[in-house]
């Protein structure tokens, strides 16, 4: 088998090998859950695994980034009928930029112009307004169905029989889920409940059919985002596109668009239209821009005409610092490292300016009407984390949290779904303290960090830093984990810096679902392990996160073909190979009948 | 500051900028405790770190590797007067492979060649026999000041003062030790009681004297190791001592040389005469090569033979593989990935083969008695260790781990320093089942754990599974941790892969030193936040894990010298940095006296 060809180049980027686009159907019409396959050598059973890229990654779809990815979900929405459309009118940027974006390849018209936004016509158009009335959305199905990859249809769990790879292939420990209730199976029913409880988010605006539902919460399987966005210093529009995609790719479940460059609408709409994920943004950024860069600037009128223009572009969840409030302030003045968090910051500087509280706070009930008429999320900010272990856990920390609670409570009066972000810098012993607090105060809202990052001695390293407090708090119930890439506090992370991070987010929020016990979540480590002691090399680079690696890795020392088919590698040689012994053994013992 | 120019290249290794070699002495004779001074701009405080890198980092030492480094150690052996020279008998292999080694660019002669071998006279000359007497070696002294970087005489830990650096960089979370006693200040008095109760191990031989003492236990720092060695694939002497050098420069605490190919003997001899750490091994590979590679042709005197060489030679700790029991082969039969270490699997094989029990078992009191008379310590194997999350915790491994306590007892009882090994693969929520069978069953002994690997998924980014599992059973207390580099599976890892493996387990040991709160562990956390906070970017690269690749990293977006000064960085530009947003708060606080 040679599988390097079908590591073709499509349009600059890799395919995975082996791999295949298949769609699962569920109950509801047009329901349609994208997985890979895998497929696997030598009759082995082929491993579905859960995929974010889109329909980028069909064989089968031949769109390009001018045109855009088609409105998956635009008959679903349209049947509810509860919104209504109107024309939007062009941004002030889309004015003032037109000349600059006509010289941008992809062409000044995204496939969304002249495209009517939609709007709520009288009561919330959020997935929690319908899930408290007990009707299971089509998109509750296809999270459902893409959460548990059918395979409950495949087998039950079991103990491994005598010849039964099957079995095999389906052995799971027991998780320990700190109290969250992890489902043997995740049923439509399930998805509607946990929505109308709050405990879980399916991040869907109107105005962004193009994405595949996907859903955040503690009894699910744990979600990534990653950040990308241009700065002032650095990036272009397309490169954002391209790092859109990229990140889908390897693995980013939601994207947060951060740009806070030229051109922002401009960036965030051909985002919105190339992406099956959900986008998330934090619009104080453009309200920044809007106000000349001059956080004293700000104004409720201009951040809420922000709001407006964004959700009206499709974006599906903001982050809204509305929980850093004035009286938090001075309990920063004796840390380590003051605010770091540029929303916190702009925030604090306003309040101090204007001796007045925080007017995310003063407007919350504003801004929750905006947001459920587009089905906007919210992931309350936590403008006060810590920026290094030092300031962990502290008071002002703290009561940011409290007063995030306070205002998912008020979200979910007016029916808005609502995320609470987290930190930052934690040690490892006072992560749990995080969790249990946020548990508690934010009734159970689902929880989204930024790491933790364990320490602050390795900038060059701080997905690692961070990939390890990740990985713990998503054991203990965090739902969705904001990746850091290799760049963090050293600039722009660039394509490879992205797909370093998604991966090792990807690590961090699987090991977080076998320890707390997703029913969905040992079954790749098991084909993965079986084909590695089998020596199947192909079979082990196909299943892995990152095959084009795994498989560059091994063929540094042993790019043989035949050594695809070897029973070691240049690790430890074929006498000293511990899997090649372990076959000795066991042909020894059963000749032995041992 | 141009800081690039102390960026030298010294003899083929990058120097760390801004840093010195220091030593500081103790009170017994000859003691002279190496640390890395880190200058730190504007006056701040010089911050001094941990330093496995010995004298070849040492401005004022002019040796090379031909010559080897300087015996720091020999007049302390020489003044006990316990040990009596022998000429040593050239080994088999240098008298067959001499005009191989004639070729090698080191030459034929290593420093040691003429150099007579030491050997106990009567009683052992441990140090755990000496801790047991009440006796404070020199090595005891060297370790204490190590641990403590001195910093009690620098002043207390803290609450921050007004104006008081001083407090605020000596400022530091109450640790989560699990049941371990830290210590406000580890004292050589507290050294020795740690190692005479066997919960502590200084890997010291007397023919190693080069080697720079350090301490594995759970009441200090978590300390790393790199594994190092060719394989019959590929490799040569002249990469595994520059390998060695490039490990401890990047922080390794000790080395395993796990050579499997040619000229075993002689990469050895090399890498322990350029070694200021202690160098482990795993000596069935050798014995196993000396058997033609068939594991069936092993024996007791093959073993023997090679333990007594390696010994001679100044291998300070050896992983013997004795507690794989016959009985527990069986138990691996149903498992995933059957039986993973070599060491192991060649026993097993033997056990099989010959229907007899392991004979290093048989053997143990006669090992020990050998590691008695040149102070090797021992590092008891985990033959039967998990190689997949599936066989994470069964009755096999657990099995192995009790009869690991039972050797642990044998070996203190003839006064032998020993270390058990660990797993392995470890979902995260199985890995604390693991510390605490290990404290129980192996009274107290220090845990040496490999990884462990938290999923299997991802071949290519296995430092970061393992690093996640790495970090926290540190916590737990385990006392060193063996490191995995991105090669993991796959192949060699070359000198890139080296550095990153280090670098990411140093992060997960500092990690894990935060966490349990080692006494000496936040000072550089806090050193490195407050430099990032008050925008001295070279203070930031020059005090963090890796100042090559944060430099780097940073320079990719922003190269010109005015950047490292600038109040911000190209991630988010200079309106966004909520750093320099953060100092605006607090300059406006301050002037409004809020």
């Amino acid at each position: 088998m040679n599988v390097s060809k079908s590591v073709a180049n499509c349009g600059g980027f890799p395919q995975f090998p082996c791999s295949k686009k298949i769609y699962l159907a569920g109950k509801l019409p047009g329901v349609r859950v994208p997985f890979r396959e895998i497929t696997v050598s030598g009759g082995h059973e082929a491993a579905r695994v859960y995929d974010t890229s889109g329909a980028w990654t069909d064989a089968d779809f031949h769109g390009d980034a001018r045109r855009g990815l088609p409105p998956v979900r635009a008959a679903w929405i349209e049947g509810r009928n509860d919104t209504e459309s109107r024309a939007r009118t062009p941004s002030r940027e889309e004015t003032l930029n037109q000349e600059n974006l006509a010289t941008w390849r992809l062409g000044a018209n995204p496939p969304s112009a002249g495209r009517p936004v939609l709007r709520a016509k009288n009561s919330p158009v959020t997935q929690l307004h319908y899930a408290r009335r007990g009707i299971i959305t089509p998109e509750m199905e296809f999270v459902a169905i893409r959460e548990n990859m059918k395979l409950q249809e495949r087998g039950a769990d079991g103990e491994m029989s005598a010849d039964g790879e099957r079995d095999a292939l389906r052995r799971q420990h027991a998780g320990e889920p700190w109290g969250a209730a992890m489902p043997r199976e995740i049923t439509p029913e399930l998805v509607r409940d946990e929505v109308a409880r709050g405990r879980a988010m399916i991040p869907a605006n109107v105005n962004h059919p193009e994405a595949e539902p996907m859903i955040i919460g503690r009894n699910f399987l744990v979600k990534i985002n990653a950040n990308i966005g241009n700065s002032a210093v650095s990036s272009s529009i397309e490169e954002e596109v391209e790092k859109l995609r990229w990140a889908t790719l390897w693995g980013a479940d939601t994207v947060m668009d951060l740009s806070t460059g030229k051109n922002i609408h401009a960036t965030r709409e051909w985002i919105l239209r190339n992406s099956p994920v959900p986008i998330g943004t934090v619009p104080i950024y453009q309200a920044l821009e809007k106000a000349g860069g001059r956080a004293e600037d700000l104004s409720w009128e201009i951040y809420r005409d922000t709001l407006i223009e964004q959700a009206e572009q499709g974006v599906d969840y903001f982050t809204i610092h509305a929980a850093a409030l004035r009286r938090f302030i001075p309990l920063t003045a004796r840390r380590m490292t003051g605010i770091v968090s540029r929303g916190g910051a702009i925030l604090a500087k306003w309040c101090l300016t204007h001796n007045a509280e925080n007017f995310l706070f003063t407007h919350w009930d504003e801004i929750c009407e905006i947001l459920a008429a587009y089905d906007v999320g919210v992931s309350i900010g936590d403008g006060l984390r810590p920026g290094s272990v030092a300031d962990a856990n502290d008071e002002a920390q703290f009561g940011e949290l409290r007063a995030q609670g306070d205002l998912v409570r008020r979200a979910r009066a007016r029916e808005v779904q609502a995320i609470c972000e987290g930190p930052g810098h934690v040690p490892m012993h006072l992560i749990h303290e995080n969790m249990r607090r946020q548990l508690e105060w934010c009734h159970e809202a689902p929880f989204y960090t930024l790491g933790p990052l364990t320490t602050d001695i390795a900038p060059g390293y701080d997905h690692i830093t961070s990939g390890i407090g990740a990985a713990m708090i998503g054991w203990y119930g965090t739902a969705m984990l904001c990746y850091v890439t290799p760049k963090e506090h050293l600039g722009l992370p660039n394509r490879d810096d992205v797909r370093e991070g998604v991966v090792t987010y990807k690590i961090a929020a699987h090991a977080a679902d076998l320890a707390k016990g997703h029913p969905a979540a040992q079954y790749r480590d098991n084909a993965l392990s079986k084909a590695r002691f089998e020596f199947r090399w192909e079979d082990q680079f196909n299943l892995s996160l990152d095959p084009l690696k795994a498989r560059a890795f091994h063929d540094e020392t042993l790019p043989a073909d035949g050594a695809k088919s070897a029973h070691f590698c240049s690790m430890c040689g074929p006498n000293f190979c511990s899997m090649k012994l372990s076959e000795d053994v066991r042909r020894c013992a059963s000749a032995k009948n041992i």
